[in-house]
C-alpha cells in the first residue's frame, strides 16, 4: 500500500506512520514529492486490512491507496491455472461450458420431475431448484423446504443430473448437502460471512453469487472466506446489479465475466434469468454471456411458468430452452468453446 | 394492481386473466382505453405477490402495476401513529432523539468501558459495539464474540446504557439476549430472512439496517418479516448506499428518513459514521438528519481511532463527540425537538 | 395513464381530477376499489406528459401511472419495421452487423491515413475519430476541431468509407456537416436538446449515444426529438452506464441491446472501447454486444495507443482489431447474421 | 501520480516508463517492493492528465493512481478562502445563507410578477424562474424563451430581487445576461464544454448544478473550465443524483456538501425541489441541507402547482415556502449562521 501524507503533515506525524509500518512488520519508503509526500509500504500486505485502517486513521494521512489486491488465495497471481470444480460427473471450468437448468423453486414432484426430464432432453447437465427460498416478501410462497430437498433427489436420481440448491441459513447445510450435489449461496446471502465460513469447512462444491451491489473486490473476498477454510471449489455467479432503469430486473454486468476471470483462477458463471426478470431478455443475455467467455449458465426453466409459485415471467418454458441451447451451442463454436453434454445423453 | 394488457391480446388471453383474478378471490374491472385495455384489481391484494408474477407471467399481459403497497403491517395505512420502541428505560420513536454512540468493536474491557463513560458523559442514553463482526475481508479482525458481549455487558451495568449489538447468525442469538437490550440485524443481513423471522420470534428490540442497495419498499418489507412474527418493536436505520463517488464510504440517502416515516409508523435512525466513511463527514451528516426528522443517530466513536482494530477512519474521538452532541442539541431544538438525556444523567 | 385517488381524497378533489382529464379531451374512466379509487384515463395521452405532472400536483393525487410510453415517432408500437440508416454506401440496421472503427481522437494527418487504411483492410465499414473533443478536465487535448474535420475527410477519400464524427456545439454543425457522413451526439450531450433540434432540423444521419445515467425511456426521448425535427436517420447506441466497480470505465448494459430494439425500430449499436477502458476488455464486450443481437459496432483503434493524446489505454492496436474482426464474424454468423465488408474491398 | 508495474515488467517496459515521465519534465522515483515496483511521479501533474493516460496505455503498468487532485483552480489548496460571489446586491459564500426561490418556469407576467412578491415577502433574497426549459419530451413546455426573459427582467424590477435563469446554449447567453443577473447551467448540461467556456468568458456569476450521474471530481473540473477562461465567480449546486429507489425523483447526496466545500472554495448551494419530485420532502432536505452546512438554497415556488406548465408536484405553494423559511432561520441560527435578508426587506 502507499501512504499519501497531507501537505502540513508534521516530522512526527510522518514518523508515526514509519513506526506503525515497521510494527507491522513491513518496510516504510519515503518518497518526497513537490507537492506531497508518499510512503511506500514494501511487503506482502494483502491481509493487512486492519493496518490499512489504522494508517488511515492517523492525523496527517490524507489517504492510504492498495496497491496489492487484498486477497490472496482466490486470484491469479497466487494460482495461474483454471481451478475445474467437479460437481457429480460435470467439470465446472473445464473447456466446455456448462448449462445448469431448472426451475426457480420445486413446486411439485411432477413439476420437478417434468422440468428435470425436459432440460435434460434440451441438453443442460445440471439441475437447479430451489427449497428454501429467499423471498422479498413474508407473504410470498417461501420453498417446500426438505420436502423440496427430497424432490430434487428424486429428480436426480431420475435423470442422473446434478442438483444445485440454495442454503439460506447454517443449520440448514446437512440436509442439503444429504440430497444436492453443489450448494448455492445467494445473491443476498453473499456477504453472509458465518455462512460462507460453514460452506468453506464443508468442502462442497459451492456457487456463490455476486450481491446485487457488490464490487469484484467484495465479490472475490467472500469466496476468499470459502477458501481460506481449506474448499478450493467455488464458482462465481454474476447475476445482474442493482439499477436505475426498469426494463430489467437488475442490469447484468457482462464485463464481470472476462473481469472476474483474469482477476481470479475461479470458473464464472452467468445467471441471465434473474437479470433479465422477463423470459424474453433471457436468450439474448445468455447468448451474450457465452460470447464473452463465461463457463457456464444458469437459466430459470419452469413447464408452466403462468403458474409458476415464485418469478413466473422470468422462466422459460421448455421449448423455448430447447431453442436457446441450438443457439449457445452456435455461439459457444464461434468462441472456441462447446456446451457440455451429458454423458447419459451423449451416449 | 392494475393488469395492463398487451395490444393485441386475443379475448381467450384476457378472459384467461379475468379468470386467474376471479380465482384468487378478487374482481377483475375491465377499462377499454383506446391504446390500451387495463384490468383494476378490486380488493386487497397487498399479500398477493404470487398473484401479480402469476398475471405477469400470462400471455398477452404487457405488465402490472402495483397500487397498494404490498407490506401491510409495519404501514402508516395500517396504524398511523408511530410506534414507540422501549430498549431499557430509552424510548425510541417518541418525541425525543436518542443518540446511540459507541466503539465499531469491542477490543477489550479497558477500551469499552473507558468510551462508554465518555459518551455518557457527553449524553449519548445508549451504547453500541460490535462483538460479532461483518468484516468484508476474513482477514480482518473478527470480533471478541462471546467475551466481547460480556464486556459489554459490564459496561452497561458500570453506566446503565441499554446496549445494542448485531447479531450475524440465528444460533448467537440466545446468547446475545442473555447480553443486550437490543440487536442489531446490519446491513448486509437485511434480507437474511431466516434471521428476520428469528428476531421476530425473539420479541426482542430490533434494529434493522438498510442495505446499501435496498428499496425503501424492500427495507419495509425486510421490517414486515419481523413484524409478521409477533414483534412489534423493530427501529429501521438508513446507513447510506452503494454509489459512484468515492469521497465517501456510502451515500447517505437522507430523503429515506421523511419518506419512511410518511410510509410506515416505525421509528427510524439515521447510522452517518457507516456512511461518512471518514470522521470529518460525520458531523454534517450527523445535523441533517436531525434536522431532516431523524429520531435518533447511532455514532462510532472510539478513545483511539488510529489503533482501532476496524473502521477507525471514522470512528469520533469522545471530545469530538461531546461537541457533536452539543450542536446536536441545538439542531434538534430548531426544528422543533430535543435529544434525550439518560435519565440518570438529567437528575 | 391511471390516477390513484389517496385514501381520503374528497368528491370535489375527485371530481376536479375528472373536470382536469375532460378538460384535455380525454375521457376519465372511476374504478371504485376497496382500498383506492383509480380513475383511467381514456385516449392517447402519449404526448400529454403536461397532463401527467399537472394531475399529480393536484390535491387528492397519490400517484399517476403511465401505461403508454411518452414517445411516439421512435417506437415500433408507431413503425413495426426496423428503419435502415443509410451513411454513404453503408446501411445500418439491416441483416449485416456494422463496424466502425478509428481513433478517439484525429492527432494528426499521418495517424488517421494510417489508422483507416489499417481499420479498412481488417474490414471496418466505416471511419470514426473526433475532431471536436469532449474532455473532462480543460487541461486535456481537445481536438484539432476543423484541421481534424479536414484530415478526416483526406482518409475517407483515401478509404472509401464513410465517417462519423461528434459534434458538441450547433454552430459547429455546418462545418462538421461538410466534411462528415454522420454526426455523433455523445453521451454528454444526450440530453442537449437545443442540439438535439439542430441534428433534426439538418436531416443528417445521427449517432445518438446514450448518456451514462439516462434510462431506456429518457434515450428514446432524445431520439424522439430529432425525429419529431423531421429527421428518420438514427441510430441509438449503448456505450455504459456510471457505477461503483472500477475495473471497467463504465458499465456497460448489454441488455440495452434487446429491449431498445423491442421498444423501438431505431438500429443500436454498442461501443465497447467507451465502456471497457482498456483495451483487454474491449473484445470480450465486442463479442457480448453482437451475441446480443447489437446492429453494429464503434471501437476505438490507434496505430499508437502508448503515443494517444486521448483514451490510450482503451485503444487497440490494428492487429488486435484485425484479431477481433476475426472473431466477430464467427459469432455474427452463430447468431444467424454476418458483418458487414466494404463494397470496395469485397469486390 | 503512482505507476504501479506489472509483476512481469521487463528492465525495458520500466525504462520506457521513466523516460516517458522525464519527457513530461517530472521526475521519476523508482521504488522496488516485494510483489510490485511503483514508479512515483515527482512534480506538480495535477493539469497532466494526458501523461497519466499515456502511462496507463503502456506496456508493463498495471495501473496509474492519482495522487494530486486533477483541478487546480477550483481547490482550497491553491485558494484557502471561500469565495463570495457577488450577485447584485446579495454575497453567496458569506456567513449568510443565501434563499433563491421561484418558479420551475416563467409562464405568464401574472404569474412570475406574483411569485417574485410572494417570495420576496416570504424572505427569499434572489428570484429563479426558467425560460428556456430542458424538458425530457419534445412535447412537453419548452419555456417562454425571450418573452420569459422579459418577463424576469419585470419581476427584478418590481421587487429589486437578483434574477438566475439558465441558459442551454451559447447562443443564448447574450440575451440571457441582458435580462439576468446570474446564469443556471443545468445539471444536463454540466459537462457541455462549449457552454462552460462561452459563460467562462462572460465572467457572470454562474450556478453550476452537479450532473446526476457526475462525481465530485468531475464536477469540480467542470467549475475549472469556467475558471480557467477568467471567472472567478462560480456557485456549485447539489440537486441529487439519478438512483434506484423511486420514491423521490432524485437522491440528494448530503454529503456533496461538506466534501465540496472541504475540497474547493467555491460556494455551494442545494436544490431539494428537483431532488424531491414531491413538495412534501422539499421542506425536510432544506432543512438537512442548511444543517449539513449548505451556502444557499434554490427552492421552486408556485401560485398555483396544480395549474404549473412544468414540475408541479415538487413546487410549494406560498404559503408552504412562508413556513419553510421560519423553519430554515430556526436550523441555520442552531449551525451559527442566519439566513440572508433582503436590503429593502431588512429595512
Amino acid at each position: 500500500m502507499i501512504v499519501v501524507l497531507q501537505p502540513h503533515c508534521t516530522p512526527e506525524q510522518q514518523e508515526a506512520v514509519l513506526q506503525r509500518i515497521r510494527e507491522a512488520g513491513l518496510v516504510p519508503h519515503v518518497s518526497q514529492g513537490v507537492m506531497r509526500t508518499v510512503v511506500g509500504v514494501i511487503g506482502d500486505d494483502r491481509t493487512k486490512e486492519q493496518l490499512r485502517t489504522m494508517l488511515e486513521a492517523m492525523d496527517g494521512v490524507e489517504r492510504v491507496v492498495k496497491v496489492l489486491q487484498p486477497y490472496k488465495l482466490v486470484s491469479r497471481e497466487f494460482q495461474p491455472h483454471t481451478t475445474v470444480v467437479p460437481v457429480g460427473n460435470v467439470r465446472i471450468g473445464g473447456p466446455e461450458v456448462v448449462v445448469i437448468a431448472g426451475p426457480c423453486s420445486v413446486e411439485s414432484r411432477d413439476q420437478i420431475l417434468q422440468v428435470a426430464r425436459e432440460v435434460q432432453a434440451a441438453g443442460a447437465v445440471m439441475l437447479r431448484g430451489g427449497a428454501f427460498k429467499p423471498r422479498t416478501s413474508p407473504y410470498s410462497f417461501q420453498g417446500l423446504e426438505e420436502e423440496g430437498l427430497r424432490l430434487l433427489d428424486e429428480a436426480r436420481q431420475a435423470t442422473g443430473l446434478p442438483v444445485v440448491t440454495e442454503v439460506l441459513d447454517a443449520r440448514q447445510l446437512d440436509v442439503v448437502l444429504r440430497h444436492a450435489d453443489m450448494v448455492q449461496i445467494g445473491a443476498r446471502n453473499m456477504q453472509n460471512y458465518t455462512l460462507l465460513r460453514e460452506v468453506g469447512r464443508a468442502r462442497c462444491p459451492v456457487l456463490l453469487k455476486r450481491g446485487p451491489a457488490a464490487t469484484l473486490e467484495e465479490t472475490l473476498l467472500a469466496a476468499e472466506y470459502i477458501l481460506s477454510e481449506g474448499n478450493p471449489y467455488v464458482v462465481l455467479c454474476e447475476r445482474g446489479l442493482r439499477s436505475f432503469d426498469n426494463h430489467t430486473r437488475f442490469l447484468l454486468d457482462i464485463s464481470a465475466v472476462p473481469v472476474l476471470q483474469r482477476l481470479s483462477h475461479l470458473p464464472v458463471l452467468v445467471d441471465p434469468s434473474q437479470a433479465a426478470g422477463k423470459r424474453q431478455w433471457v436468450p439474448p443475455l445468455a447468448r451474450a454471456a457465452v460470447a464473452a467467455g463465461a463457463d457456464g449458465l444458469l437459466v430459470e426453466v419452469h413447464p408452466d411458468p403462468e403458474r409458476a409459485l415464485s418469478d413466473g415471467p422470468q422462466q422459460l418454458r421448455p421449448d423455448q430452452f430447447a431453442q436457446l441451447m441450438h443457439e449457445l451451442r452456435r455461439v459457444a463454436q464461434a468462441v472456441g468453446r462447446s456446451v457440455a453434454t451429458h454423458p447419459v445423453a451423449a451416449r
